[in-house]
């Protein structure tokens, strides 16, 4: 059921590739909720993606740009403006990739090249984005920028490696970047920690199919799903959550707070 | 601007005092939200509070209730089922009194009596309206359960005394009562940390006025208000946040967040 | 090896009950260090434990005190000092008892009037210890108070009940009382969140063995011993962390930090 | 008063530039405690500082190593061992440098080469300290590795710009690889928040002046001075606090659980 809850709002939404993605459901539940939105993603990932189907489901124009080249983000916001006629209300960060875990190596033998790239993909595209719109002063006042993050950013997750480190980066960055556009421009950044949720971005982590189980068990709610995810962001884009800045934002099932549930204890014990 | 967001929801309202109230403007958002709604409060605060206009405006009956007593709460869901006719989707619980605060003793020189009054009334009451419901089975599943709280629970504030010890249990409650909840009904449970907000009751602590500016020049966005919090209040009570729980959300403007403003470091250069 | 870290120190242990007591294993190491001490409990305690060898063995008399009796702590601080011939240093919080979980009754069908003795006995105490002791002017500048905890203040642990709520509180009178009393006297007051330990009290709760293969299995450095606790404690008395102060100590190997370990992920695979 | 803390062990300090580093401090107090140590710092540094005065006192071998260059990390735990002829037992990371903050470039236009530079130098710098250490097993079991941090990684501290960023990346590695190291070998890995210090690398910090003033009255004990932070460290070095790992330890006086002072408020309230 829509709400228009965004009726009105115009949004940038980085990082669908296909159907599962985060951005994917987020992309069509905020046009639902009455949103004009551009699609925009790596070059490489548009040719390797289905985006312009999403692209004509939104009615969005795709723009291509790499968060780690600040003249394709200033291409971006330009582009988007003349698309829309006038500033952005809302912005989706979900962009990470790392070249440690796609290689292959573990998190004891990184390669530092890989991980400065993993870095600036993945954590320092988020202040090239808000950089770029603030300079350009390219956000209305009282926008939102959410970027997604995950749990491993506050705890060990062997398997997510040097993901986390960059994803406590990127949460940090929130928090720094949105007190400086919070006092120019009222505009407010979050990170939402999402459910480990079977994208296919998250399916080239190690274990990760068993990993989902895991959390599922562990959540009390169970894992949240993309849709639910979807919802979510939807209100933290609305008029209705202005005041809710620099935060990370669990939207897990309880995962997070859940030291050990009784359905973990019951599947150890029969071990 | 209505969204229809909780169109067909049935809510209790605990804590509604006079028109400043946190509750008070909740209460007005989530009718105009499309909800159903029942106004509790304490005999007491019933005498002393004008929450007939409430109710009027609202087209919600009034049932006292005084937290601490068990019999009360099941007296208040079995009127609210009642009326009606069926299960409860959503509570507030906007509750706190500090005996000693009243009393003008301060946090080195508490009356235990007084003190196990003040977690009785403002902390153990919310386990007590979560197993009154939970023994009654009277929220529905996906339902969703708020208590206000405070920053003072993470982070000392001299003048806000031994609430700061009642709102960590409080916040305590949410997690462990919402691990069970979540299982049992998938009733999520969280809390809202709120800017100081210029309510009647707040008005009773020490220095609050001084402490309101300064929350005020420590946030990026200012201080959210009642209405502001209404709002985001009515997010998580409806369908859009159902993976969100066992969490203390801050709703200040990003205060919790800002290690210091530019804004009070300037004030201090001044003096 | 001891290192006569708290040579002329004079300290108040409270909650040695056997030598399997986390308060045993410390008033021993604290002796080592060469510190004086006064061991105290609750009358009932006393009848059912052996303090007397280990009061033997430090040779530090045996003061009964109620932690929920203002005028017993009076008393014992009172006597403290005159054993002493001055003032106090250090104090070791090891109280916690929770009625409902000794009476078999779960978190969600809690008995209200055992709460309120729980958080009388569990947390209430250590402000009634810290107010009794501020206003009696009994601890020396920079002296140092410790009360341990349990990592259910943070997040949900089904079996571990209303302490969970209890330890929470007990973790907000650290940092509040910590902020009054070090400003009066550069008093700091912490909690140390340690390891579950196979002590007579922790075998009360429900589960409890399982649960202590299950955080050793979690920990990377495995599960913190009860004299792992005693030399952190020392630290913690010790001039060498004065400015410690208001804060949540975790003491478990890692656990606390640790999402999920592979050893757990092992254990589950095979299930 | 020297406690022999760390007799026989043997430890490596980063950065020592002169005697107001924490590194210095730190450095003389190990020694002191009875610990054998080689220092470290980058060519550069090593020649604006004053270094071989340290090494003198100490009688301890200066081994140059850029800590963006893995041949040096390997070089300098290679000569060490030699030196001691045999593992080290403890590492103090305290390294840190922002391109953007010298080249006064504010947050919010920073220059992305500087920014990954600050990253290598300043967080990724610990990963590959530990990585170069585990691959080379060059730390003896149960030992000790810390880094030094600072609050504006968990909270907005607009002059602390891009090093906020850095330093939460630098505590997700303390945790990520805490976990991988305390497995292979009960090596623990921490980082000490410190109160901002009077250092020669601090005083580049824009307004740092004032901030430490506001940060002495916002802390019940005061601001932690080097010599404090260096008695700390030498008990997380110790083997009594085997147990503490993978955390972040606040060690500045309270500011960082304390919401506002009155000494604060007071201030405020005279302007």
């Amino acid at each position: 059921m829509a709400h228009n809850l965004l009726k009105g709002k115009k949004g940038i939404i980085f990082g669908a590739l296909d159907e599962k993605s985060l951005a994917w459901r987020t992309a069509l539940r905020c046009v639902e909720e009455g949103a004009e939105i551009v699609l925009t993603n790596a070059p490489v990932a548009l040719r390797m993606g289905e985006i312009n189907k999403l692209a004509e489901i939104c009615k969005a124009p795709v723009i291509p740009a790499d968060v780690t080249i600040t003249d394709d983000l200033k291409n971006l916001f330009t582009k988007s403006m003349e698309h829309f006629g006038g500033k952005i209300d809302f912005v989706l960060h979900s962009v990470g990739m790392s070249l440690n875990v796609r290689k292959g190596r573990s998190y004891t033998d990184l390669d530092y090249d890989f991980s400065l790239k993993t870095l600036n993909i993945s954590a320092l595209s988020l202040h090239r984005v808000l950089q770029t719109a603030y300079q350009m002063d390219a956000i209305n006042d009282w926008g939102s920028v959410v970027a997604l993050t995950y749990i491993a950013a506050q705890r060990a997750f062997p398997d997510y490696s040097e993901m986390a480190d960059a994803k406590a980066m990127l949460e940090s960055v929130a928090r720094s970047f949105g007190y400086h556009y919070g006092i120019k421009n009222k505009v407010r950044v979050n990170t939402v920690s999402q459910s480990p949720t079977p994208t296919t971005a998250g399916s080239g982590v190690k274990g990760f199919g068993g990993f989902i189980g895991y959390a599922e068990k562990m959540s009390p709610l169970g894992n949240a799903s993309a849709d639910n995810c979807a919802d979510y962001l939807v209100t933290l884009f609305s008029d209705m959550t202005r005041m809710v800045t620099m935060q990370n934002l669990y939207h897990d099932g309880g995962f997070s707070f859940t030291g050990v549930s009784n359905a973990i204890m019951d599947a150890l014990d029969k071990e």
